[in-house]
C-alpha cells in the first residue's frame, strides 16, 4: 500500500518550523505497513495545494494532509479541499457543540471564528478533535483515502491516534507487520551493535533490527512481516528472548516504555516513595517522573538546590565540603541525595550535581560531567559520567543516566 | 526566483530522521529572496528520483538536493543524476587527492569506496567539499539550476555556505525577502485573529501575516518582499509599530524569543533573582527557567511540593487551609509562593497547583484547572485557569501560563 505525506505550511518551506509532523506519522504509517513513497511540503496557497491534490490522486491509496486548517484568513485549505472534492461547507452541530463547550470551560467568549471552525464540507467524515477547535476530515476518491488534520502538532497526534491509525488498521490490514521494541540503556550504539553482531546474522529473513538512539537510550526494534499473526508472534518472542540473554544488564523495558514509566511500576509494585534534590537537571527529573499519571502516589517532591545557599541550608550540605571538592563532586552529590531524604522523607532520594554548560568547565570538570547520587535504605550510590557540551543535550542526559541509577538500585 | 528542495533518503519517509536539512536550507534560500515553492523527501529509488528531478525541472529556477551520495550500496543518486542529465562519471583528480589528504590525517587506509568518492559527472561543476569525502555538484539544464550535495547536515552546510550560497547571492540577488516575527501570549488564535482584523486588510500588499500557535504561544509572522531592503524593512518596522499599539498587553517579545529568554533578560537586567515552589507542574517551570544558558546567576531553586506533606512542611501551608480550601486554590498557592520566597531567599516567587489529569478532577475543580501566584515585594497575586484533559498538556501550558504571570509581575 503507497502512501503520501503533504504538509501544508508557509513556515515548513522557509524553515521556520521542523517538519516533525511528517516524520512522526511517517512512522505511524510504516508501523502499519505502508510504503510512504513521498512527502511534499507546500505554500497555503490554492493553487499548490490543487495541483499537489490532483498529483497523489490515483497515485496513492493513502494521502494524509495536515496544516492550514486554523480560523485565520491565511488558512485557505477547508476552502480548496471543497473546490477539489466539489462540496460545499455545512455547519456540524456536534463539532460546534464540542467548541462552545470547550470555550465555555476556559471562561471564553465564542465569536464569529469559533463558529467557523465548526464548519466541514458535506462530503466528508468528520474527525472529531477533543484536543482543540479543528475537526480532522475523511474523503474518499479515485480509491484514494484522503485525511485533512490540523498542523498543530498534538491535534494531529490525537486525531491520528483516536481516529485515523485504527481505522487505518482494519482496513488496510492484510500484510501483517509487527513490531517489538526492547529499551536498552546503558551502551553506545556501536557498542551494542558489535555486541549483537550474532544475534543478527543468526536473525531470520522475516525479522529485520533497527537501532534506534535517543539521548543514550538506544530502542531495538525488531519487526516481522508476513500472514500469520501467531507465527509471527512467536517468532519475534523467540528473538527477544535471545536478547535477554545476551545483554540482560542493559535491557531495563519493552515497547515504548520510558525508565520513568518502569521506575513508577517498580515504586508503586514496592509502595515506596522517592524524592528529588537537583542542581545542573533543574527539575528535569522531577519533571520526567511527574509527567507519569498518578505519579502523585509516589512521588513527594524535590528540592531543586541552583544555588549554593540553598544546597546549605535545605540539604544540609556543609560549608566546607563545598569549599573543598566544589559542588560538582562524589561528597556534595551524596550530602544533597542524603540531605534530600531526610528532609523530603522519602524512601529512595536522588541526586545530580554537574556542569551542564555552555560555560562552567574546568580542565578536571568539563562541560557535560555530572555527579548522581541515590540514597536509600541500601546506603548511598554516587556515579559520574562524562557527556558532551550541549546545555539542553546534557541536562537531558543526566536526568535519563540518574533514570537509570535509580532503576538499578531499586531492584538491587 | 522560485525554488525546490528534494531530500532523498528511507530514513526520511519512515520518520526514524526528521528532516532538519530541509528546514536550513529552506531558512537560507528564504534569506536569499526565494520562494520554496515546494519541499518533496522520496526514497533512495533511481525511478522516483528521475520523476522527481523531472518534475522540477523547468517549474523551478533552482533546485537543491541532497542525500544518497555516500560510498555505500544504497546511495545511488549519482548514477541516477547521470541518466538524468545524459553524462558519464570520471575521476575528479582534485577530489581524489582531498580525499587521499584527508584519509591519511585521520590515519586510515584509502579503499575502493574512498576511491569511488572522487568519481562526478563529467558535465557537472564539482563543489568541494572539505568537511567529508563526498564533493557537491553543480548542474544546469533547461534554465534551472540544480545542486547536489550529501545529506549529513554538516557536509551540507559547508556546500552551502562555502560556495552555493555566496554564488546564488550573485547570481539571482534581486529579490528580497525579510521576516519579523512578534511573540504573543493570552488570547487564543480566534480571537487575536479579531482583533487584527482591520491591522490584517490594511497590510499593504507586499507584506503578509501568519498565525503560528503552540501552547497558548502565539507566534505573529509579518513576510515583506520587494527589492530594496530599507524600503522593507522600513514598512515591516511600521507594522510592528502598529501591532504594539493595538495589541500592547499580548506582546512579550520578538523573533524566536521563549518566555523564559524574556524573564531571564528581565531579571538580569533588575538583577534580581526568582525561585520557583511547584505543585502540579512538577518541575517544569524550574526546567524551563534553567534551560536558558547562565540561569543560575538569577534562578535560586525551587521547593517541589508535590505531596502535602511537602507543602505544610517546607512551605509553611498551614494544614487547616489545605482542609478547609483544598491544595488547588487561590489561598494555597498563595501561601505556597510566600513559603517558597521566605525559604529559597528570592525575589520573586512563583507557584503552581493544579490537576494536571487524567484523574483527580471535580464537578467545580475540573481536571485541567491551575492557580498560579506570583510573590514579591510588590504583593502576592494569584489567577485561575482552566486548560484541557490531557496531562502533558496541561503541565506545559500551566508553565507558560506561570512564566507569562510572572513576567508580567515583574515589568509591572
Amino acid at each position: 500500500m503507497k502512501a503520501e505525506i503533504i504538509t501544508i505550511g508557509d513556515e515548513l518551506l522557509i524553515g521556520q518550523t521542523i517538519d516533525t509532523n511528517a516524520a512522526w506519522m511517517g512512522a505511524e504509517l510504516s508501523r502499519l505497513g505502508f510504503d510512504i513513497h513521498r512527502k511534499i511540503s507546500i505554500h497555503d496557497d490554492r493553487n499548490d495545494i490543487l495541483e499537489t491534490l490532483k498529483e497523489t490522486s490515483g497515485r496513492a491509496d493513502l494521502v494524509l494532509v495536515t496544516g492550514g486548517l486554523g480560523p485565520t484568513s491565511d488558512d485557505i485549505t477547508k476552502q480548496t479541499i471543497c473546490e477539489f472534492f466539489k462540496c460545499r461547507l455545512i455547519v456540524s452541530n456536534e463539532v460546534l457543540s464540542m467548541i462552545e463547550e470547550m470555550m465555555k470551560r476556559r471562561g471564553m467568549p465564542m465569536n464569529e471564528n469559533n463558529r467557523r471552525q465548526a464548519e466541514v464540507p458535506d462530503k466528508c467524515r468528520v474527525l472529531f478533535n477533543a484536543a482543540g477547535t479543528a475537526p480532522g476530515m475523511w474523503f474518499e476518491k479515485d480509491k484514494t483515502v484522503f485525511i485533512f488534520m490540523p498542523g498543530v502538532p498534538y491535534e494531529m497526534k490525537y486525531i491520528m491516534t483516536e481516529h485515523v491509525v485504527p481505522e487505518l488498521k482494519t482496513r488496510f490490514g492484510s500484510q501483517i507487520i509487527i513490531h517489538k521494541n526492547i529499551m536498552t540503556y546503558g551502551t553506545p550504539e556501536a557498542r551494542l551493535a558489535e555486541l549483537l553482531k550474532g544475534f543478527e546474522a543468526d536473525l531470520p529473513s522475516d525479522i529485520k533490527l533497527a537501532y534506534l538512539p535517543s539521548f543514550g537510550i538506544i530502542k531495538l526494534r525488531l519487526t516481522a512481516t508476513g500472514s500469520d499473526h501467531l507465527l509471527l508472534n512467536n517468532e519475534i518472542e523467540k528473538q527477544v528472548n535471545k536478547l535477554y540473554e545476551i545483554i540482560p544488564g542493559l535491557i531495563y523495558g519493552e515497547d515504548e516504555k520510558s525508565l520513568e514509566m518502569v521506575i513508577g511500576e517498580l515504586l508503586k509494585d514496592r509502595k515506596q516513595t522517592i524524592c528529588t534534590a537537583e542542581s545542573c537537571t533543574g527539575g528535569k527529573i522531577a519533571e520526567l517522573i511527574t509527567s507519569i499519571p498518578g505519579s502523585s502516589v509516589y512521588y513527594k517532591g524535590s528540592i531543586i538546590a541552583y544555588d549554593n545557599s540553598v544546597k546549605i541550608d535545605l540539604l544540609d550540605v556543609p560549608e566546607r565540603l563545598l569549599k573543598k571538592y566544589g559542588a560538582v563532586s562524589e561528597q556534595v552529590v551524596k550530602c544533597m541525595a542524603n540531605g534530600g531524604r531526610k528532609v523530603l522523607n522519602a524512601d529512595y532520594s536522588v541526586a545530580t550535581s554537574g556542569i551542564a554548560g555552555p560555560d562552567g568547565g574546568t580542565e578536571s570538570k568539563p562541560v557535560g560531567t555530572v555527579w548522581i547520587a541515590v540514597a536509600s535504605d541500601k546506603g548511598t550510590l554516587a556515579e559520574k559520567y562524562v557527556f558532551g557540551n550541549d546545555r539542553n543535550l546534557n541536562i537531558t542526559r543526566f536526568s535519563i543516566a540518574a533514570m537509570n541509577l535509580i532503576r538499578k538500585q531499586i531492584i538491587s
